[in-house]
């Protein structure tokens, strides 16, 4: 799993930072992607990315400002211009769906594939190829959402040596034990996999915010996380601007992640009045509450992992 | 008056070519900017040109595919973040207001200056500080339109030597008489400021098609302009493609240009498929019909001189 920033930068783009997108990759599944956000450019910076339209086959948004959504026609027309036809999905607040049916009605756009809109608000938890997706809602003054994302755990590893005491060699029975189902012995003992399978792998845990003050349902959301992404639009001092809009300073992002205690925190959505200096400073106060900091910036890859 | 060029692709975005727009610079009015057309990424280019947003009063849209109005929304929404407060008209077909609407109202984008809608169709013309716009309509499969513009002629240069044979010197009667005002001599003798200005000069006359098939209306609404911008999605030989999805190769652009008798013709809206040195191929297949064309890439710079 890995997560490739296609957009850090806040409200309008930059020259170094695209409004927001984050594509998480499922390198275990064969690339296949799920978008978070998808700013005006989105399928400009793909271009340059590893991503490919092909893979991606969910995208969700987390609020409805020009800076998350107005990459979304682009997107969707030129994944089907390319000849996809794989479904996609769209998760996304209450109005979502219908912005993306004007656009596409408005431009004529008919989708060579199937789009299915999938509306999310506080609370909703669903499943998506085995993870388990559980939204939280945030406070941005308009309708703003945090997706908690929990891989499956990972089976434990088969006690071979125990098995090897029973008589049990490695080949197909050993297959059988591994899915937890049982097996019958040539002597007629039934043995159950549960009984010979080690302790089970928390599967990753990880956190992307839309846009937010600093709330307590998102201290929860994140709780234990091994990942969050949090906004950090302003640089520590800037609390007042931060409220005033709805947003985070970098401070506040790392007084969020030091109180869910998650493992590592990413900062995104950095104001376009930072230089990629000052930028750097922002990381530097975040560090001071949370050290295990860094910043985004476009084309970045994090690797997601169980910290 | 210059074009700046800030998408010259067809479809969808590629490394070298956006989709399309293109700005028409009024250097002689302070930089005043009309952009026509609108395509995903067009306030990314302009971060990149010597256009700025606070300049534009004008947009005008040539047809509702979404590789001409993607970039609308954000464009729209970045100038209102830069506190510009200026008005701003936006000019296409039926469904350009709709379209605007519904993303303005979904991302909650309350702009700070006054917006105005102006649908065009066939035959409309109107008045744009001075300048004559015609609309035309051409051939797309949905409604498709090309701008012609007109600058006012240029008033005559004063016969001084005339005037001095009056016994008139420079001075405030002059300028009176070069703006066709009337002056009274202290002998009582009037002289008419029309009697004593040399020709006028004509202004400069452009046109900017919206993507077409060739058609007979578009070299009428072309005819002896100084500058055609024309769409070449394709390379000579494709005429089956092109009239199949209502494009036009280079050629047929070309073709435009000669029986219109204009006397300079820029390509644009290039096919994705072609490498930077295949659309060279499409300049010079053009040229052998009509020589005074020349090919539009991103960021080019075209001075609109009267020929």
């Amino acid at each position: 799993m890995e997560l490739i920033f296609l957009g850090t930068g806040a409200g309008i783009p930059s020259r170094e930072r695209n409004v927001s997108s984050v594509a998480l990759r499922l390198t275990a599944s064969k690339g296949t992607t799920w978008l978070f956000d998808c700013g005006e450019g989105t399928q400009h910076r793909i271009l340059d990315s590893p991503v490919r339209l092909s893979k991606v086959e969910r995208i969700f948004i987390t609020h409805l400002h020009g800076d998350h959504i107005f990459g979304l026609p682009g997107v969707l027309g030129s994944r089907s211009f390319q000849g996809v036809t794989s479904p996609l999905t769209l998760y996304g607040p209450e109005g979502l769906g219908d912005f993306v049916e004007a656009a596409l009605a408005a431009s004529r756009t008919f989708l060579r594939y199937p789009l299915e809109f999938v509306k999310v608000e506080e609370g909703t938890v669903f499943e998506c190829k085995g993870f388990r997706v559980i939204v939280g809602e945030l406070e941005h003054g308009i309708p703003s959402f945090g997706y908690r994302i929990e891989e499956p755990d990972y089976p434990g590893e088969l006690l071979v040596e125990a098995l090897r005491r029973e008589g049990v060699s490695p080949g197909p029975h050993f297959a059988t034990l591994k899915k937890e189902g049982n097996i019958t012995l040539s002597d007629g003992r039934i043995l159950q996999g549960r009984d010979y399978l080690g302790p089970s792998l928390p599967g990753r845990k990880l956190a992307l915010f839309g846009d937010t003050r600093p709330t307590s349902r998102g201290v929860e959301l994140a709780r234990d996380t091994d990942l969050l992404v949090h906004e950090a639009t302003y640089a520590a001092g800037r609390e007042d601007l931060a409220r005033e809009h709805f947003h985070s300073t970098a401070i506040q992002a790392a007084e969020t992640a030091r109180d869910a205690g998650v493992k590592r925190l990413i900062l995104t959505h950095v104001s376009t009045r930072y230089s990629k200096e000052e930028a750097q400073e922002l990381v530097q106060q975040a560090r001071r509450i949370f050290p295990k900091t860094v910043m985004a910036y476009d084309q970045a890859v994090f690797s997601v992992e169980r910290q």
